[in-house]
Formats: structure tokens, C-alpha cells, sequence
């Protein structure tokens, strides 16, 4: 991270040259208070879908803030297609899963009440404001979907069919990952991590019986259940995702490529 | 995580068969009082040598506790030689980090001062617990070893010039990590990460100059510090390390193997 580089901010608004957006009042007292972005500095946007912008920072009234636009810095490019479902975790533990799935480029994240789940509800809104604090600091174009939570029946009954589900498999059962990402490399994908206590047997053969899900290994050591979420994207971006390629290196041969 | 699985404790006296150990007065404590394991129930102890082995625990007056040992469970094995050398972070980020790497299964963490680094010290007593819980936890058989901090020149003056130091490179520049990790999955590996300011133009100079370094890419997405971190410990596990075979599936083809 550059010490120098500009404050990003999601807007919701269409972006475009010349465009003057009113932020709304939590994001105006964000920048204007927390940030102590001066007025006329520059500040980077992005929506999700317009790429990213160079912007400067005007006052409005004593609460107000606009930014008006100047200049694309960068297109909307396509962006991995991985899908992370989780049992959802105690607050830290949480909070700094979907930071790091953000940073690591998750497109949908998934809560699912499993019969060992420990927390009992979850606050989306919360992890919202988290993964858009995380999508600004990390220079992503978009920011990760994060679905209501569900249980564990609905989210294998929603499931497409055609996206293969890697299931973190502590038992020692599993195939390992790399493994079974070089299987799976051609179809969309997603991940399934447990809650700390595991899946019941029940829920194991109920997976099992499902023709998209992989059961896969992380080692011999048992990781937390934030640590397998991260390890899976992780492994999946640098085998089958977009850290294959650097921004200024020529495309390298995937492993896993024929 | 089984949710009935044992209680692990790191001892530092030798292992075997009939061997009767008196704990230290903070692990008694521990033991007692903080995971309220009581008199004659079963524990798990390891020491980093002689593997892990199953305990009976017995209070000695009020305020101590032994160990009877009894049978081995698991013998020792070699682990991945895997290092993770990293520029300080603050408190609850460096805390993460060390868990992290020590159920990643890093051998040897090496804290490095780097001109923007910003912590000014760090509390090794504090971090050589956390391993301690981690690898207790994640059922480790070793604890990751835990250097005084050195700073830049010094780490790359004593690092082995047999060991290929793979730096953690945001500037866009670095190989992609999996094709990296096929270069080198030959050597002892190690990583090396930057502050969140990144390094300076002269120390990603000094690094370019020796043979041994190689840097490495991580993606699009600027990742903090201790999120890079793991993310190469994770590449390595899953293509080089231990991640390659499941404790209960046969040993996986490396994608990386010729």
C-alpha cells in the first residue's frame, strides 16, 4: 500500500466526466471528519459498474459534500466469479473474515446457519460497511454481494447446479485443494466453510449425495473456520483466478493449464 | 474442530511412557482455571520433539497440577520448512498474523524492521503465546520459532543463500505466486513482507540485487500486510507443503510435479 495513494469512495450514483454527485450525510461526515479530506483535494470513485474515477472533493453547507468528476482511471473489467458461504462466526472472528474476503476477491459471500453454527443472527448491515471499507482500501472496482443469511437445506436446494461447490472438509476425507481446483478449474465455483464445532454427519452425507459438491482438504492441521475461508480464495485465486497475471508481468502459464 | 476434542498442551520436558510432569505455575493455573479441566481427566501434550501423547491431569496441593503421561498418539514428523519474515504490525493485526501462521504451519517467523514499518517494537513474550495457543489448538506438533527482531540489512546479510526468498511485491512488478512457487519448489523457501507502506525504493533495490530473492505478485487488489502474509503461506501449503495429501486420501499429484 502506498502511503501516498488517494482515498477511494463507493458512491451509488451513475459516473461519467463532468458528473457532480451529493454524497450522503455518513459518507459526506466520513470524508470531510474522518478521513480530513480538505475541500478541492482529489479522491478516487467507483460504483461497481463504471469503473473508477478521478474526482475533487467540494463542501456544501456545513454537513454538505460533493464530488465532481473528471477523468476514468480505470474500466469496469470483468472480475472473478468465486462464491464464499459460511457458517457465521462470533463478531471479530466475522468481521475480519469478510475484510479479507473482500481483499482477496470474493463476488458473493453466503451465510448459512449450520445445526453446530454458534452465532445466532448475523448484522448484514454491518458487514456491508465492512466489505465497502475493504473494497475502497484494496482498489477493487466492486464490492462482494453479500447474501441474507440462510440455512443449510436452503442454501443446497438454491445452489446452481452448473457451479461446483468446494466443501472444507476437516475430517481428513478431502481431496486436496489444489487437486481438486485443477478438476474444477472450467466451471464457476464456490466454497463452503463450517462453523468451528464442524458439519454433523448428517449434513456431511447430505453433501456427499450432491453431484456439484467436492469435499476438499486443507492439511493435516485444523484451521479455524476464517482461516479455511481465506485459505480456499486464496488457493483459488492463485490457481484459477485473477493473481495468475500481474498488472506489469506477461501472463504466466497457470499450473494447471494442459 | 471436533467440538469434544482434548484439550493440548505444549510441555518442555521429555516425553514418554510413564513420565510424570509437574506444570509450570501459570500453565497449572491454565489448566485449572481457565479451561477447567478437572483431576483425572484426559489432555493431549506435545513438546515439539517425542509427538503427542495422551495425559491424565492430577492437582498437587492447591495450587499445582502433573501430567501423567501414557500412550503416544502421534509420532513426530518432519514439518514444511516454511519461514514468514514480516515488518511489524500493530497489537490485534500481528496477534492474527502469528495465529494465522502458526496454523498455516510456518516454521520460523522473523520480525524485520523496513524503513516504513510503524510499530516500533514488539512484544515477543506476547506473540510466542499466541503460536503457543495457535499450534496447541490447531494441533501442531511444533510451535513456529519466533526471532528477535532484526532490521532490513541485517535480515538480508543472514538470510541463507540456499533458501530463496520469495518478496511479497504490491508494486505490480512480481511473478505470479503459483508460477514462482514452481520455480523454486525445489529449495527452502521463505517469504518476505512489507509494511503497509511498502518498501522503499531502496530496499526493493538491495532485494532485486540478490540471487536468491524472487518477487512475487499477489494479484489486482492491494492486500494489507497480514493478509499477504497469509496468502503466501497458503500458496505454499497448497503447492509445495503439506497441503498436498489429505490424512485420509491418497497422496494427490502436485500440479507443480514435472
Amino acid at each position: 500500500m502506498s502511503d501516498r495513494k488517494l482515498i477511494r469512495l463507493l458512491l451509488e450514483h451513475d459516473l461519467a466526466a463532468g458528473a457532480n454527485v451529493m454524497l450522503a450525510e455518513a459518507q459526506a461526515h466520513y470524508v470531510i471528519h474522518v478521513m480530513r479530506v480538505e475541500p478541492g483535494a482529489s479522491v478516487l470513485v467507483f460504483n461497481g459498474r463504471d469503473g473508477e474515477w478521478t474526482a475533487t472533493v467540494q463542501r456544501v453547507g456545513k454537513k454538505g459534500c460533493t464530488v465532481a468528476l473528471h477523468n476514468q482511471t480505470r474500466a469496469q473489467i470483468p472480475e472473478p466469479d468465486v462464491w464464499l458461504a459460511f457458517a457465521p462466526l462470533k463478531r471479530a472472528r466475522i468481521d475480519m473474515l469478510v475484510e479479507k474476503a473482500t481483499e482477496l476477491g470474493a463476488a458473493a459471500l453466503l451465510p448459512v446457519f449450520t445445526q453446530h453454527t454458534n452465532a445466532e443472527r448475523i448484522n448484514l448491515e454491518r458487514l456491508r460497511a465492512t466489505a465497502i471499507e475493504a473494497a475502497e482500501q484494496c482498489e477493487r472496482l466492486t464490492v462482494p454481494r453479500i447474501e441474507p443469511a440462510v440455512d443449510f437445506q436452503q442454501l443446497l436446494a438454491r445452489w446452481p447446479t452448473t457451479r461446483s461447490l468446494l466443501v472444507l472438509d476437516e475430517t481428513g476425507a478431502g481431496v486436496p485443494i489444489a487437486a481438486a481446483l485443477a478438476q474444477t478449474a472450467s466451471l464457476p465455483c464456490g466454497f463452503l466453510v463450517g462453523p468451528e464445532g464442524g458439519f454433523t454427519k448428517s449434513e456431511l452425507d447430505a453433501l456427499t449425495q450432491l453431484a456439484f459438491v467436492t469435499r476438499v482438504g486443507l492439511g493435516p492441521r485444523i484451521l479455524r473456520a476464517e482461516t479455511a475461508a481465506l485459505a480456499a480464495l486464496v488457493a483459488w485465486q492463485s490457481l484459477v483466478g485473477d493473481w495468475r497475471s500481474s498488472p506489469q508481468s506477461p501472463l504466466a502459464k497457470s499450473p494447471l493449464a494442459p
